[in-house]
């Protein structure tokens, strides 16, 4: 950390930076609770406001309570511009831009009527809460969760690249086969159609209506209910290696490993680990 | 327990105890399973009254029927008053506030009509079927699922804030870009739609019109059908392990648990199995 | 085998047992696929009568198809009573009972207009198909999804009976929250609602419309989302070791287990197993 | 290879062969990302005249690029016939038979009008982004998928018979019990709703009325609900199985693989790993 102020300033930023960037000291604990607490509060406000029947009764008060926010929210914005080394790496980062963008509605609806709907970028904030997980011993369920996914990404891609195939053959099947009626009125509605039917959702809205299209859907159906099955499989096997290869160590006399994390002897020789 | 009446009502306290409270004893099960069918049997009475075709040529069996388990249900919640050493602790836990619910509707019913509805808070009482389950060897099955559940509760919870921060966004997202004609009114009912589309219930009473929404929506469902996948594979590691676990030896040494299968040391104190 | 008529007619009843009863000689299989295909037939011509437009067209061959499979499958079951040594104990039992149920619409529809629906019950031969599955390789698979589930059957239970505590209480709480415009009726159509949410069918006939209901179906819905879990896992740990289980063999030169099926030396030691 | 041709001609055809068919060399590789790019655009421009408002804005530089990619396919279809050395074996392969079928259509779109929608057929070509995904680290999980799936085939098969024959049964009953209100107005169409109902999707197209029609649907819901575990639980052991299996050693006696971790002599010929 290279301050270029006096020493005493840069002490001052220095223990700023801790509270508002750092989670592991008792202040930047408080910092980042109160924080979540204010966007919670922040996005309850909005989505009241977007009640058409509480916001008639309430609308000075929540209008209010969202530019006391604002306000809030500016003064954090700026006390992280100050206290961060880097001022333009944290503006152009990913968080950097939603805490800016967190706030600009709330000016902008001071001159245009509207705007506010605008706020709910607020809920972008709740990322924030996987820094106060981070904290504790949420660190290595996170890791072995991190771990898996990665381990997993080329099966899911796979995985992912037949569920568009799928969906793109059997939409533009179904838009040949069921007429306007059913709701099949272009290729791209019957893509969408493919997806409500395999992922298992199925609105209702656009539903096959042919004596063909319907068995066709039904093994579309049995086919998107039983292949959820692959992710699963994969996404547990590698769980199961993410969380082995975490909690094993290797045994320095008999040199086995498959040792439990709470173990303090060899299983296999009787050795100290 | 320190009974503080004479020897001979103590003993009658104790067997009535016995009988009530605890279910390793011929008569406690025959009482837990005569209570269960009672349960049952109100329950079905409570539900049938609600049923307006039946209630209109039944009423006066069903208030009957409604008022007679009542008073046996006032009866077993006085006897328990009296047999138990703490009585204020227990009408104070969970079980006990729910077997007063239990009664009062019944009574408030020959007063005030239509609060016999309430009643249904009887279906709380079905909890009890549990500890009629906890007697024999469901004790061993239900040890380990909970063992896995509480391992895997950091997990879970990461997993359920994700979910709670997907619904929240998208359903802000889909109120910007869907008008109220696609039934998004609200924020609050757009994140209401994501829970729906997420969770794969896809009810269809809201449902986006737009072609973006629908492509927004697309992507919405192929990630709830395959997140799926992450916390299937967290409980079934930790289903593996606890089950591990638990079917393995102790130590004769220092008496601890959880070795694994082909361990032939202890790997808490290193002697021999 | 104690056949009480002459020799002769024995060996003509064990060669058509055989045929008809067992499922390993080349005259049982091509029995077996006869009668499957003789099924699936007759289950068409019972599907197509119960749709109006085809049935108008070819009512008369459609009846006639179905008196003559009525005839044969009387003559099977005729057959399967004189072969089998204790007829009485195969007419009582399940398969007896379904056969017979099976030709007896037929015959019903010969007096009766309207009863040929009750074919349908054919649908039921269709379980037959396992038996043709169990001949070859299918029986060691089947035996270990066997194993499996009835080791989770203890597990599975408890589930269920979460599963069923839970929507009687959401259905009738909804029942109380909701009004009869959002199709809560009755608290049997709420505990039918709960089902269908909770299974994530959700079919949209009821849905809530009040903001409260809906963020309690909202809990309702993710639950359910995640309780899948459990049996997925509970079924999938069970499966890993009933496969284990099965394809494991010991060393008799080091006593240890952990043998793949394919293998022919011991991994350990090098001895031949 | 024996090419019949003079050589210079033989190593123009094997060039060719290389970008084409082969994807390890860089022309190759160039060759089918253009050529994956082309399909999607091409999509693309079918989906989008399939859009009515789309169509009467773009018609014509819509169709123009339909006839663009349809001389580019034919262009490619002819380089394929040309260097290939059995043109025939190719011409009546599945990849064969889509690359003809997908320009076809381009040509009688000249002649016939509406004949275009039947250009979706080029949605398979998309299965050649698997022949990419196969270059380079995709093939070893590739791998595992194909394992794990091939070794739970039969089990699957198990399962499907299972579905195919609960929803053919409960399809069947659902008619007799409900009438054509409900939508049940044929058999078929109540084992369509038994799909519907069974895999969870739960479009409401048709619903139950009845009080008894919603109990038993109520059961096949929870049925539905729980035996997604069984596949799942299936693939999930398969895949970890197949997964340790290729992950491990190679005997350097036997040269055979299929070792497991902890292994020390090689399970096939006995000699040490």
């Amino acid at each position: 950390m290279s301050s270029s102020g006096p020493a005493r300033r840069a002490r001052w930023r220095l223990r700023l930076h801790q509270i508002i960037f750092e989670a592991d000291t008792p202040g930047g604990k408080v910092f980042d609770v109160v924080l979540l607490l204010t966007i919670v509060i922040s996005l309850i406000a909005v989505m009241l406001e977007s009640v058409e029947a509480i916001d008639r009764r309430y609308h000075s008060t929540l209008r209010s309570l969202d530019l006391v926010i604002t306000a809030l929210f500016t003064v954090e914005y700026v006390l992280r511009l100050i206290c961060v080394v880097r001022p333009l790496r944290y503006a152009t980062s990913f968080f950097g831009v939603v805490d800016l963008l967190a706030i600009l509605p709330g000016y902008a609806s001071l001159f245009f009527a509207g705007t506010q709907s605008l706020l709910v970028i607020r809920g972008l904030r709740l990322l924030r809460v996987f820094r106060v997980f981070k904290l504790s011993h949420y660190l290595g369920e996170a890791r072995v969760l991190v771990t898996a996914l990665r381990a997993s990404k080329n099966k899911i891609t796979v995985f992912l690249a037949s569920v568009v195939i799928v969906t793109v053959n059997m939409g533009a099947l179904m838009y040949l086969i069921e007429g306007d009626e059913a709701g099949f009125t272009s290729i791209p509605r019957g893509v969408y159609w493919a997806v409500v039917t395999m992922t298992t959702v199925g609105y209702g809205d656009i539903a096959p209506q042919s004596p063909l299209g319907q068995a066709i859907s039904a093994v579309l159906m049995v086919s998107g209910y039983g292949i959820i099955a692959v992710p699963t499989g994969i996404v547990t096997v590698e769980l199961a290696n993410a969380r082995q290869a975490i909690t094993t160590r290797v045994c320095q006399d008999c040199a086995q490993e498959g040792h439990d994390s709470d173990a303090t002897y060899c299983k296999f020789c009787g050795a100290k680990l």
